[in-house]
């Protein structure tokens, strides 16, 4: 293990980091809100901190390995959560335990959203921008994360996207690629976040708002500066503003990055797995319309309509946005809408769950099995679009659906085991995992009720769905450690 | 397909089992029920049908082949399924509807004893024995299914215990094998329901009641002739003599069979999955004891090992046998107790749940997942024991895996689209797919309270449960009708 090299890359992290502490600085003497202190502390604080990091070991530019990939990855979010507690723990305005500023910050870094403020409406300006500014970045790091670096490390199938990555492969060193990629996905991020900034601008929000949910929706974040959420402003066209570059944001950045590069849209169209998430999205629309409809829970198809594709692309997306309390929804609607959170949207993409891309892999799988038994003697390959798939990779596939769904079982254990009903245990890992931040029960709205030790279980649960589970298993095994 | 040979045997199934009519109307003449006649009138019925199915294809002798194997399967327990409620349908004393006396016979066949009747103390004694010998027979079935018939389909994985079980081998013939394997293994089911029935008789029940449990013990059937069900006696040793039986039960019956032939124990000590089955057992007993201990729920230490002990060894072989109301057991253990039932006792057991050595492949799997991701070229194989597995065994595994938790999933939003709430509907179908019959909410104690739909789901559960999901899954399949 280059300790000494992580240890280095961490330091240059927290120093970068701290930089994203000047624009709250700004919005809050902007707004009066008399808030800069804390973030002016935390910029000071975390530079120094990561300037006594970086210093010592500033000459140790040996080249990352593989292996310490999966340090790197897991540090990455743990460091920068702890970090982007700093300033909410610092600020005496908001008086938060060490438990919820750290929970606010994964929340924030893992594209969650989960709440935990009792209301938003009585926060200061610059915690509301710094609350979808982490969204955001933490959208951009999953992003490089999943197009650049779990593809090498063949994290739960996912080497099945390093055939399309652009960029020079060079599996034992990561840095190179990793700088290159990442470029290039920075400038397609920033390009989405501009343009959903001017049109929710041009939609009738106040351009605060514009760019704080242009920060949220595209990273799928879903964090508001409003309790209602998105439905605050019951506006068409600002929902279906959102509705798109929700839907942008859980399409493979990989498809972003090549359509840019080719000018051209064929290259999604050629994608298995985006069409998929095209057809998912457009049955659970037709379901959503149809049960809102038929049950008169909506009064005429066109408001059934408008509350469908919202609640489906944001849940879909794992994006977490509400225009309507979905919790009150007819029937099954309500467990159907998290369980759809558990497909999630694409690969690459800053959606969580466990990713279409895999769900096809199982479904195609599933369907050989069945077919195996029928032909014993038959050698049936799995195929994805026209390509055969590794039989590594498939293991890979059923690997992670496998720990996924154990993970998901101890941790919805452990939080019953805190004293919550069942609906909310099942629905607060639901939310948690997929990174959708949004559940049912006591967790509908906010996780302020949550005991400290089921908070810590939620950030748990966070952080083992954005890192996709195995790096935090990789880094608990004996095998990784010895040597 | 040999349509012909699968009616031919059918046809021989109905007239055997029309046979088991007649006990039941010793019984009814016994105890002075006036509840003979249906049984008679079912008799004829189900002789007479038989005949008519069986007369005309009787010539047909011709093997079966592999591919039958799935219809042969899946049809016997649908027409048992039938036959077995038409005594129920035609008692004007129980006046049942058709879905509740279908759903009262699958519950049984499948061994999974869910109530249906609001209450079982003014049942009339006939059809309270006939409901403890349908879970017998479905037990002795599920075992020669499970021992001599799904390994050679190569269901879930299966194939793994080919290797273990008696009989000669001969893969593209089912017939010889089959009856060779299966009349050992009556004798040794016989053997065991004997000795629990005169175990029972001596701690003092009366021999209706010994009968009518030992029946449901060994096949963990879980049906009592009790509405409090063994909870009922208060008594010790019963309770002993239970948990013994119901492990037995749990065990795989290819290691009785050996044990048996050999006359000696190590078969069962040089067995994986029956070293895990015994870890898991003392894990849950000492979790439950120390839970219900520690939150003063039981008095005593000794009591709450007690309580302990039966519950974990009930619902961990899925036999659903309760001495107290653990649904209101403190904390997490409800949940805990009714997902242990998801792993379920050991493969080629009358057991439910997903079987231990599956859930030790999956583990291992796992296990080694996280070992190639820090090393990735080596070739690193799965071993059980010492025996390496196959890649197809263990893609059978996680193929096997991900359809019942996908199934689980489809059954419980379609529960839940039946206005059942949420705990009932994901406990319902826990209970039932697992063939435990015992779950939380509105199912705790019977299933009277389900819409007619939710208790067709709930047999179609039932039914995927006990059948390991592929086998219907393969009947539904085009590949399988197509030529
Ligand atoms: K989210
Ligand atoms: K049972």
């Amino acid at each position: 293990m280059n300790f000494l090299v992580v240890q280095r890359i961490l330091g240059m992290l927290l120093m970068l980091f701290s930089l994203t502490m000047l624009p709250p600085i700004g919005v809050s003497l902007h707004f009066g809100d008399g808030n800069w202190q804390p973030f002016f502390d935390a910029f000071v604080a975390l530079l120094v901190f990561g300037v006594i990091a970086w210093w010592p070991v500033r000459k140790r530019v040996r080249e990352l390995r593989l292996r310490d990939g999966f340090l790197v990855v897991a540090l990455f979010w743990v460091v920068l959560g702890i970090a982007g507690s700093v300033p909410l723990l610092l600020s005496s305005e908001l008086d938060m335990t060490i438990t919820d500023a750290v929970f606010e910050a994964i929340s924030g870094f893992t594209t969650t959203g989960a709440i935990i403020f009792p209301t938003l409406h009585d926060l200061p300006p610059s915690v509301l921008y710094y609350r979808s500014q982490i969204e955001w970045l933490g959208g951009i790091g999953i992003v490089v994360l999943a197009v650049a670096l779990l593809p090498m490390l063949g994290v739960g199938g996912m080497q099945l996207l390093r055939a399309e990555t652009p960029g020079p492969v060079k599996d034992s060193k990561l840095t190179p690629r990793i700088t290159e990629t990442a470029k290039a996905l920075w400038i397609i991020y920033l390009a989405l976040t501009v343009a959903c900034g001017l049109a929710y601008w041009a939609a009738g929000m106040t351009p605060f708002d514009a760019v704080a949910h242009a920060f949220t929706t595209v990273s799928t974040g879903g964090n508001s500066t409003h309790d209602a959420s998105i439905g605050y402003y019951d506006n068409a066209v600002i929902e279906m503003i959102a509705v798109i570059f929700m839907f942008i944001g859980g399409v493979n950045f990989s498809l972003h990055f090549l359509a840019w590069r080719h000018r051209r849209l064929s290259d999604y169209l050629r994608d298995p797995e985006f069409g998929a998430f095209m057809r998912i999205l457009f049955v659970s629309v037709a379901l959503y319309t149809l049960v809102l409809w038929y049950t008169r829970f909506a009064h005429e198809p066109g408001e059934a309509l408008r509350l469908a594709l919202f609640q489906a692309v944001s849940m879909q997306t794992t994006s977490g946005f509400v225009t309507d309390n979905f919790t009150h929804w007819p029937g099954a609607l309500p467990v159907i809408i998290i369980l759809s959170a558990f497909i999630g949207g694409c690969a690459g993409s800053t959606s969580g769950g466990m990713k279409i891309v895999r769900w096809l892999l199982i479904l195609k799988q599933g369907q050989r099995e069945v077919n195996q038994l029928v032909h014993p003697s038959a050698e049936l390959p799995v195929k994805l679009g026209r390509k055969p798939m590794d039989m590594r990779v498939i293991d890979a596939v059923w690997g992670f659906f496998a720990v996924y769904v154990i993970a998901f079982g101890i941790l919805m254990v452990a939080l019953l085991a805190t004293g919550e009903d069942q609906v909310t245990a099942f629905s607060a890992i639901a939310a948690c995992m997929t990174n959708t931040g949004t559940g049912l029960g006591e967790v509908a709205t906010n996780f302020t009720s949550l005991t400290d030790t089921g908070k810590w279980i939620c950030v748990l649960a966070m952080l083992l769905g954005r890192l996709e589970v195995f790096p935090l298993l990789v880094l608990i095994s004996p095998t990784f450690w010895r040597r």
